[in-house]
């Protein structure tokens, strides 16, 4: 394991909070923290004990004056996330003091982490692969139990197994194709050609059913992009607090969250639906309305499924049928609304509609909700999907994937012509390399620094 | 000391951070935490030792599958910060995972904790009092070194200490009230009451010394409500600029720090100075800049400091004279910008101008800067304010002091009418009573309720 300097951030999320961590990492992390930690018991912190913590203060490096009561925990490497020795310093929370108490453990002698550091760490010191270290940020950023539980596994090395086993079978071929070649005496090469194909198809069924996998990953990981429009007074509020009281929706009157960050998820079966409410659409000549009806359309065009909602009560008008006009090619369900009231919409008047999903719904009753829930996922899942499936829900993963998927297709051609199956292992040796970039076995430097730039900090 | 049932929050800020803390605190945080924590080296949680950790995942309850890797720790009771047995679960930060860990803890049989109830549960086991309590939560919010470093010395009982010595001194002259009271006949009542007369005016004196230090104690705490006022293009940005590229502004670009939080706050010499960029003020006839202009008034009028800046460079005008007549009633500070270009301004000019303190500045260059934060000090603070001194920053301990103030004032009455000296007495246990007020010692239950429900949550 190399030895890397001391790198310190903070590593709660920052905001005014009961506690913040303070985490320092490397060679010199307990002699940096026993600079400026005096423990009540009088202990000096060098000799603390694996996985033991120390109550005491913070104080100034050089004043000797107390900044904060902490606890000061200690992880030995290589048993610590980064694998290395690992302080955590827990003070207390809020912006300045934990600047404060951070502040004081860079004048001691650690440097500022970069975002991502600390897992970057991990993966260079070997305790985790790429895919790996990219689940730790998809864990964090999880928006339902079922993203979660995907991550969580993926965490654990799941996708890594696979994409590792289907690497050793490749290398293996490869192997046996270069044994033929090289004893081109022994006249082989049909023989090995017919049994590279039918191993290379396992391989191929295999990586085209991650591939398979992506399209609901995606959704899984980053939640589905649904819209809801309707003119005015359509009961568009009503939907969405009907939406909203599912009892697995993800909590938003948490004080200190930031609003845009959660506000627009709510959690449909598993799914993170990202709710994105429209402003009515229609012709105007005012020009800021004109900039909100951009706007709107703007997000139509971004989305994923469309829910649509007309006023059943009310006979479809201009208004309706200008919304129309702008949903007409995208995937989207229909929401007959208001059937608590007398009905002015007839069955011919949806003709227009292209979709073949029509629901109706009493939304201030919760009448109809638990059908269009069903039509999300029949939309957008297959039958079986569940996070306990291997799923690919990383974009790049995805076009790695794509890649290893056509150097076989090639691998398997140039296998077909048996005076050229020295240009197969060059293709199933390409495959091999571009499965490799999932676990970060063989990813490019700048490669890797790029992915854990977009970490947070403290991570 | 009382057995109360077991409670649990997020004692982390909510946001994505790298981690977050559960924080579990009463007799069954063990038990409950075991019901839900596989160890990675199968051990139960049930042995785990004082300040030590162990890593493994949490598990669904029910169905055993993994929910998160944690790391567990463990502080027995007293010794923790609610002095009972407090288990704190080290989870992935994000604000799904965080949550779906606490549910999990809270299925295990936890209650979910108030706000500021970690905190109630350390003053009602005994191990703070209410000053400290205060505190606490006084050095989440704080906004400076200064502010920080007032609340820390508040936590760790400098204001208990000082408050439970003048009650003890009052105490004492009740004792020797009802001595003499209750014994008439050694005719002891002058010389009681003119030694009582000396020793109250002492706890007077300091009484007062406290109340003097509320207000500046209020703005170290608080902040110092700062308006930048000028028409347009005098230079109210570069002067916010120059302010603060001050080496210890606090920072303001960490990712996912709410920007209404701290961006307003800069840090003059330690003290908090809460920034309000207004609008030009000027007569206007257009609605929504009339609205611009309502707004700029209203927070000049809240403002403590106005720092009004001229271009003089240019000749004052009407629109100078406009906001000079709504800043006249203010203390307010006078920057001459722009000394770099040839000046226009007069002195006589100035004459209009009501405040003693005018500044020759050139913002860009950095210029008058430090005589600006020079002026801030000398019109807010004493001269030897620093932290070390007993500093007042809480308005309800300002509050009781000067019921106690008063209440002595009537005793030192009632004693110079030596034949009413058992009135004293009951003013002295009413200051006595008031004084209890900051410490908690006397407070109602309603009262401490109301308290630690502004506190944070999970704190």
């Amino acid at each position: 394991m190399k030895e890397f300097d001391t790198i310190v951030a903070i590593a709660t999320a920052l905001g005014e909070g009961g506690i913040s961590i303070i985490r320092v990492s490397g060679k010199d992390s307990v002699n940096i923290v026993n600079k400026i930690f005096r423990a009540k018991s009088g202990r000096t912190l060098l000799n603390i004990k694996p996985y033991t913590m120390q109550y005491g203060n913070i104080v100034e490096l050089t004043t000797r004056e107390n900044i904060d009561d902490v606890i000061v925990s200690f992880m030995k490497g290589p048993k610590s996330f980064t694998a290395e020795d690992t302080i955590e310093i827990n003070c207390h929370g809020g912006i300045f003091s934990t600047n404060r108490v951070l502040e004081e453990v860079l004048k001691a002698g650690a440097r500022i982490a970069e975002p991502g550091e600390f897992t970057k760490r991990a993966f260079l010191n070997g305790r985790i692969d790429l895919s790996q270290a990219e689940a730790v940020m998809d864990i964090i950023t999880s928006k339902t139990d079922m993203s979660m539980k995907a991550a969580v596994k993926q965490s654990e090395g799941s996708l890594s197994m696979c994409i590792n086993d289907l690497r050793k079978k490749l290398l293996e071929l490869i192997a046996h194709i270069e044994a033929t070649v090289d004893y081109p005496e022994d006249d082989l090469e049909e023989l090995t050609s017919e049994d590279t194909i039918i191993q290379l198809k396992a391989v191929l069924y295999k990586i085209e059913s991650l591939i398979n996998s992506a399209d609901e990953g995606k959704i899984i990981r980053e939640g589905l992009n649904t819209a809801i429009v309707g003119k005015p007074n359509v009961g568009k509020s009503s939907l969405l607090n009907a939406l909203l009281e599912e009892k697995r929706a993800i909590v938003t009157d948490i004080e200190g969250t930031t609003r845009d960050l959660i506000e627009e998820y709510i959690n449909i079966s598993g799914i993170p639906v990202k709710i994105i409410d429209t402003a009515g659409i229609r012709k105007t000549k005012d020009i800021v309305e004109k900039i909100g009806v951009e706007n709107s359309i703007k997000k139509i065009d971004e989305a994923d499924l469309i829910i649509f909602i007309l006023d059943s009560s009310r006979e479809i008008d201009n208004k309706d049928l200008d919304i129309i006009r702008h949903i007409k090619d995208k995937k989207y369900i229909v929401i007959l609304n208001k059937t608590d009231l007398p009905r002015k919409i007839q069955n011919t008047d949806l003709k227009i509609l292209s979709s073949k999903y029509v629901i109706e719904m009493s939304a201030k009753n919760g009448f109809g909700i638990d059908i269009l829930k069903d039509k999300i996922k029949e939309l957008f899942f297959n039958e079986n999907i569940k996070a306990s499936n291997l799923i690919i829900t990383n974009i790049r993963h995805k076009a790695a994937l794509i890649s290893a998927k056509s150097n076989c297709l090639e691998a398997i051609n140039a296998l077909k012509n048996t005076s050229a199956i020295d240009l197969a292992s060059i293709d199933i040796r390409n495959a091999w390399y571009n499965l490799g970039q999932i676990t970060g076995d063989t990813m490019e430097e700048d490669l890797i620094e790029k992915i854990f730039k977009n970490f947070c900090l403290g991570k």
